[in-house]
Parts: C-alpha cells; sequence; structure tokens
C-alpha cells in the first residue's frame, strides 16, 4: 500500500473531500501530528516510511530529499518552490508536481482587502479605537492613486483586473515576463522597479523567491519611496528586508505596509511594534474554496502518480532552471 | 460682511478650496475652534453670531435653532439629517441643503474593504500576529456568501457593482423604495429584513436613521443570524443596538462585525474588548477627494445663498416628513 505524508496543516480541515480522493484510492496518509512545521531532522525521521508527501511551505531540503529512501514524488498543495530543492529531487528521480492556479483567486482578493485597508489606514482606525483614541484619518481612494504591481502574472494581473469597477488608478507595472500584459484589457505602463518604488503610493510584489527576488527590497528601495507610500508582500518572505522594513517605518516613512509572508514562519519579529504596518500569517490563499481546490489538487496528483497517469501540473523546467542558476 | 460658522471638522484641511470658495466671495468663517463637537449650550453660544453654519453630524437642535438668532441657512457636507432638527428650521425659515452625492464613493469603496476584511477575519489576524501569536485562520471569497443589503440607494448599489470582478456572492436586498432595483444590472433577490437576517453571511446596512430604522437590529435579530455571519454600519449610529450587540458577540454569536457609526461619537463602549468587531471613527466618507467634494459643494451652497442664487441642493420634501412622522 503506498503511503502519503501530508506536511501541510490545517489540511482536509474544512472539506474532507482531499482526504476520501486519497481514501478512495486505497493510500494510505499520515497528516502531520506536530501541529507546526517540522524540523529538518523531524521531517527526515517521519518522512522515511512514505513514498510521497504533500508539501506546503516547508523546507524540503536536500539532506531530507537525501535521506528518504523511499520518496518517489513530492506534491505541492501551493505554488511557491523555494522550500523544495528541486535539484536535489531531480538527482534522485523524484517527481514533483504543485497547484500553481489554485490560490490565485483567493490570493488576489485578500490582496485587495489590503490595498483597500492601506488606502484608508482602517486598521489603524481600527487599533486606535480598540484602545478608545477616536482619531478621524483621512484616505484615497484607488482612482486618486498611482498602484504598482512588480509581478502581473496570475496573482497581478488578477488584482489588476478587480480594480475595475473603484475606477481604476494609474498601473505601474515591472515582469520578467513582458508577455503578461497582453491578457490585461487595462492601459498598464511598463516601469522600471526602481520608477516603481519613486512614483506608486502602493506597491504590490507577486514574485517567485528566487536569487534575484531575495532582499530586492531593503533601506535604499524603501526610502526611495514616498513617504506616504505603502508595500504589501502576500508572495514570498525574504523579497523585502524585515529589519530594514522596520528601521525605515519606525523612522516615519512609509504610511502603511502588509505582510503575509516572512523569511521564517511563524513570524514573531519587531514589526509587530508598527502598528500601521498589517501583519497575517500566511492566509492569503487561505479561502475554504480555494485552500480546498488546492488540496484536492495535490491529493488528485498523488493518486495519478501511483496509477501510473501523467501528472497533470508537473513542475515546469523553468523553475527547475531559476533553482539550477540559484546554485552559482 | 456674512458669516458662516464651520462646524464640521476637518474642513479644508487636506485641500483649501472649500475655504478659497468662502474667501473669493467674502464670507467670513470661523472654523469650530474647539476640536471636537460643541455641546448644545456651546452651539448656541458660538453660533449666535453667524448667518450660516457649515454642518457635520453633530446635533442642531430645536433649542439651538429657535436660539440663533440671525441663522439664515444650514449647509450640511454630508448626506444624514438626523442631526439637524428641520421641522424646526422650517418653522423659523431657514434653509437648509446637504451634498447626498458625494460621499457615496468614499463610502462604498470603504465598505468593500470592511466585506474583505470580515470575510477573511485580516484583522483578527493582524491583532493576533502584533501579540505574537501566529494562527491561520480560513475565510471565504465574495463568490462563496450571501450578501444582504439593507439599503440599496446611492451606497448599497455602488458596493453591489464593486463585487463584479470578485465572481459576485447571492445578493439578497432590502428597501423602503423599490424602485431601486431598476439601475442595477445585477441578479437581486428581494427579501424581508427576517430572510436577511437568517440567510445572508454579510449583512450591510445603507439607511439613514429615523423613527424606523432606530435600534432596528438588537438582541432578537442578531440572534436570528447565523452564528458565522458579520454585520456592517456605516450609516448612521443607534440603527444596531450596541448592547445588545457587545453581548451577541460576548457569547460567541457572530463572526464579525464592523461599525463606522456609533450612538454616541467619539465612541468608546465596551465593543472595543471584541476583537473581531472593527471599529472606525466615522471615517467611511472620508476619502480626500470625496471629503473635499463634500466641503466644496457646502461652500458653494453658502455662497448661492447669500448670493440669492437657487440652491442645487436643497433638502427635499420627504426628508421634512420622515421628521414630521418622527414626532408623531
Amino acid at each position: 500500500m503506498h503511503k502519503v505524508f501530508i506536511n501541510t496543516i490545517p489540511f482536509g480541515d474544512k472539506n474532507k473531500l482531499p482526504l476520501e480522493v486519497l481514501d478512495q484510492s486505497g493510500i494510505e496518509y499520515l497528516i502531520n501530528p506536530l501541529g507546526r512545521k517540522p524540523s529538518e531532522d523531524e521531517l527526515i525521521e517521519i518522512i522515511s516510511d512514505f513514498d510521497a508527501v504533500i508539501a506546503g511551505t516547508e523546507t524540503i531540503s536536500k539532506k531530507v530529499i537525501n535521506r528518504s529512501n523511499k520518496l518517489k514524488m513530492i506534491s505541492r498543495a501551493g505554488i511557491g518552490l523555494n522550500g523544495v530543492d528541486l535539484v536535489a529531487a531531480k538527482e534522485r528521480g523524484i517527481k514533483v508536481s504543485y497547484t500553481p492556479d489554485a490560490p490565485a483567486p483567493a490570493v488576489a482578493e485578500f490582496t485587495m482587502g489590503l490595498i483597500l485597508s492601506l488606502l484608508r489606514s482602517t486598521h489603524v482606525s481600527n487599533a486606535q479605537l480598540h484602545k478608545g483614541e477616536w482619531k478621524r484619518i483621512s484616505g484615497r481612494r484607488f482612482s486618486d492613486i498611482t498602484l504598482g504591481l512588480i509581478g502581473v502574472g496570475r496573482i497581478g494581473s488578477r488584482v489588476i483586473r478587480r480594480t475595475k469597477p473603484f475606477g481604476t488608478p494609474r498601473f505601474l507595472v515591472n515582469d520578467i515576463d513582458t508577455e503578461s500584459q497582453n491578457n490585461l484589457d487595462f492601459k498598464l505602463e511598463w516601469a522600471s522597479k526602481d520608477i516603481i518604488y519613486r512614483e506608486a503610493d502602493i506597491i504590490c510584489l507577486h514574485l517567485p523567491l528566487t536569487k534575484h527576488t531575495s532582499n530586492m527590497i531593503g533601506k535604499k528601495e524603501l526610502l526611495s519611496m514616498k513617504k506616504n507610500a505603502s508595500i504589501i508582500n502576500v508572495s514570498r518572505g525574504g523579497i523585502i528586508n524585515e529589519q530594514d522594513l522596520y528601521e525605515v517605518m519606525k523612522s516615519g516613512h512609509l504610511s502603511g505596509a502588509a505582510l503575509d509572508v516572512f523569511e521564517t514562519e511563524p513570524y514573531s519579529g519587531k514589526l509587530s511594534e508598527i502598528e500601521r504596518c498589517i501583519l497575517t500569517p500566511h492566509i492569503a490563499s487561505m479561502s475554504i474554496d480555494c485552500r480546498s481546490r488546492m488540496e484536492i489538487e495535490a491529493s488528485e496528483e498523488v493518486v495519478r502518480f501511483f496509477k501510473g497517469e501523467a501528472l497533470q501540473n508537473e513542475v515546469p523546467q523553468a523553475e527547475y532552471e531559476i533553482q539550477f542558476e540559484n546554485l552559482k
């Protein structure tokens, strides 16, 4: 009997279907019993007995992969692959698949909520009034700002579309893939990242974590932003330098920020001192419907693998190339 | 020289044009020097020397009106008229105008932000992570819920339109004016308020405060809502009974609430104990552009009045009838 270790939690919590998919194919499973991300050593210990892993954002390192003698497949519930050592997996002939489309609607909708909160400082007013302080803060509307998006792929393009009935802002966009603009029926201005930092009122990051994006935004970039600008990261931790963001905001620069992802998760750093910085625990993709879709797709890939069927979302060559390049 | 007392603050803060409009017509003005709403006695004292008032949400009572010998005009920057005793004003021949359209886009956009926060419990996650607690909460998307709107006039209809690119929810709507549905290209189900309380996942109130809406939602109505439902009031305080909402939420019922308006403002009540209740200090209309438009329109009405020109937004007869009826 094939055995799959489900490392990402919660799983099958709001919707049992992802577990039923495994049950119906006679695949045995264990859901991560620790209630948190396992350490590298814990993961090596647990995983030794399993043929496949359904993975979240935790690190599956070269060491884990090389010590997992039975492991034949990694099914990532989600999109980011920075946690999985693809190069090591390839060397050992371990297949890797992911669910790149499932989280996009939830992440885009969550991002819209963050933008609206930053535009009106709703989170600041809420925190103040919960402490008994009544201070009326003026804000701005979508139609009145310049929205900068770095990354206009699956998520960024959906954010752009959702602004339409609000009266669209001026869009400044940047992406390594200049084809991204083709599908969008909006007036987008392509700009360098430096121009986006300087001119945007709100900047959204919708990027993978790679050698090029790691620490992409530090003190220099943050200080080049307008004093009243805000920045949102719902993609991957480590793209904005957290210590630099803390120091810059502490000094009074930037009117707001929103981080859903962190270099180390769970996050417990000093940005919690900054009231105008929205902090959320990596939940952008966690709408019940999108989370279920991610989990079902991840389970279905495991089933396909063990039935010897073609995978539907095997990780494409480009993702391996990014990681090969990172090793250089 | 005509003199106008500007009671609503801030005024001319982000944009000086509303003050320039008065200056250019040679109208003298005083901006409320107290930095808060004046008491009835303070207002009587201050106002005695003025020909007109630019009013916010503060109460301009019969006593104030009857003791203001010079007062000839009240120009309300905003839409709600529950603070102004229209009957007393009419008896003394005091003209009253307002700015009913100016705040609508800002209020609708703010409401969308509140809905998105309630759908994903962003405000709860943010408060928890600022205390160092990392708890991943699942949420829902627009397309997955029933959205109940009580009041589908200027604001409610704009909220409905803004949901379009999110994948629209099921709409349950109620309004005393059944014509309201005509302009909306959406599938709306007209329902009684009781059905909305029972079936909606999120309920938005976009209503004036009248005899019929005062305390409209108390313990009975709140308890008839789903355990995981949320309610939003960005219209007028006093429509939801605050003590009842506190008790119901304290007992664990309702997954969220958002209040921007309160029976007594500034608010300092017990709802501040409830983390899943978003509290904001009457800022829904306070986007810089809409606030400026309100202020400019209010100043322009004062100028028209003193030039003897026709007012553009004199309060319509229907508003007087509501207040006459309230007196019964």
